[in-house]
């Protein structure tokens, strides 16, 4: 709707882009308050104030109002990212602090109600509906995981981990162990905590001789 | 029911462990089907042939009866570990091999429809209602947990670990990435997925020189 071919005027963007956001604050507050199944398109359009077929001309499905919403709120959460900017994990030459700062900031996600609550309520859908955990995985979650595999890539080529591994694999012992932390509530999530991931994860806990 | 000042007759005692079993299954029946929300005490009752004053005998509540069910099933699909045996990780002096071992279990377990259709159920309740998730952490996953911080302690004192580590954060390497597998249905979980775990846990991602 905001595209470069987008030939409305200045007035028209406006309206449309206050309606989309809206639209995705409330399709994420109902979601938070009700759950996945029992929020339905009329419900967002009534809570967003706008005519449900103003959500049927944009999107093609609850599920889809929810995945765009999602990633308009990843981006208003990463902080100090540019709008629009891809969010690269930084490289500075050190593969730990990168690391650090990156896990850190995912603690400090999961743990803002704003992220936590609509995010745990669509994962615990998707851990459910196949379809949707699908949708789930495919738009939001394996874009972020392919940054990680973009970060292992470069340290490989700078010498900074082992050659030949699979980064694939060997990012889920970075993301895996903070998801299970967040989604199953065993203990705090602190920054503390990711840097002993970045540092085991990199180290082993192999004595190292 | 069935604990040693168990005074009833062995006909009594018979189709009491009956029932019980019946109330396991109807429970993890029902979950699996229709949800942890929509399942009822009258529900399970119903399925499992018996009074809903039978159910409300034995156990305080659904989330009981689930959470025994569970633990009745995991001791019937945890194959070779004799009934009432505390299953420990095995400790063969071979670190790397028995965690192997154990998560290849593990990702069979996960494979399994029997186990994961009513496990991926409570999941998600547990994702959502933080009370039922602390029962769901307490009884059924911290104690298996525990298992692998037995292990890892048994492999410091052999030198087959850095020294100093905190083994409950440790462990988190290896059950957390099969977990985000599991739950997220992000990539296949294979026996081959567990072996790397294993290597890239132990030996880390840095370069060993």
């Amino acid at each position: 709707m905001t595209g470069v071919n987008d030939t409305r005027s200045p007035d028209s963007r406006r309206r449309s882009e206050r309606s989309r956001r809206a639209i995705h604050e409330a399709a994420l507050a109902l979601v938070t308050e009700i759950g996945y199944g029992r929020t339905t398109i009329e419900g967002i359009a009534s809570r967003a104030g706008v005519g449900k077929q103003t959500i049927y001309r944009w999107w093609p499905s609850k599920a889809a109002v929810l995945m765009e919403a999602f990633l308009d709120l990843a981006e208003q959460t990463a902080e100090g990212v540019p709008e629009g900017a891809e969010p690269e994990i930084p490289d500075t030459g050190d593969l730990a602090a990168d690391l650090r700062l990156v896990l850190r900031a995912t603690v400090d996600e999961m743990n803002n109600p704003v992220f936590d609550a609509p995010a745990r309520a669509l994962a615990a859908e998707g851990v459910i509906d196949a379809g949707l955990g699908a949708q789930f995985v495919e738009k939001l979650l394996e874009p972020q995981l392919q940054l990680y595999v973009r970060r292992l890539r470069a340290a490989e080529e700078a010498g900074d981990i082992r050659p030949g591994l699979d980064h694939r694999t060997a990012l889920e012992l970075l993301v895996g162990p903070i998801t299970h932390r967040w989604l199953l509530r065993t203990l705090p999530l602190t920054h503390a905590y990711a840097d002993t991931l970045v540092d085991y994860a990199l180290y082993g806990l192999a004595p190292r001789d």
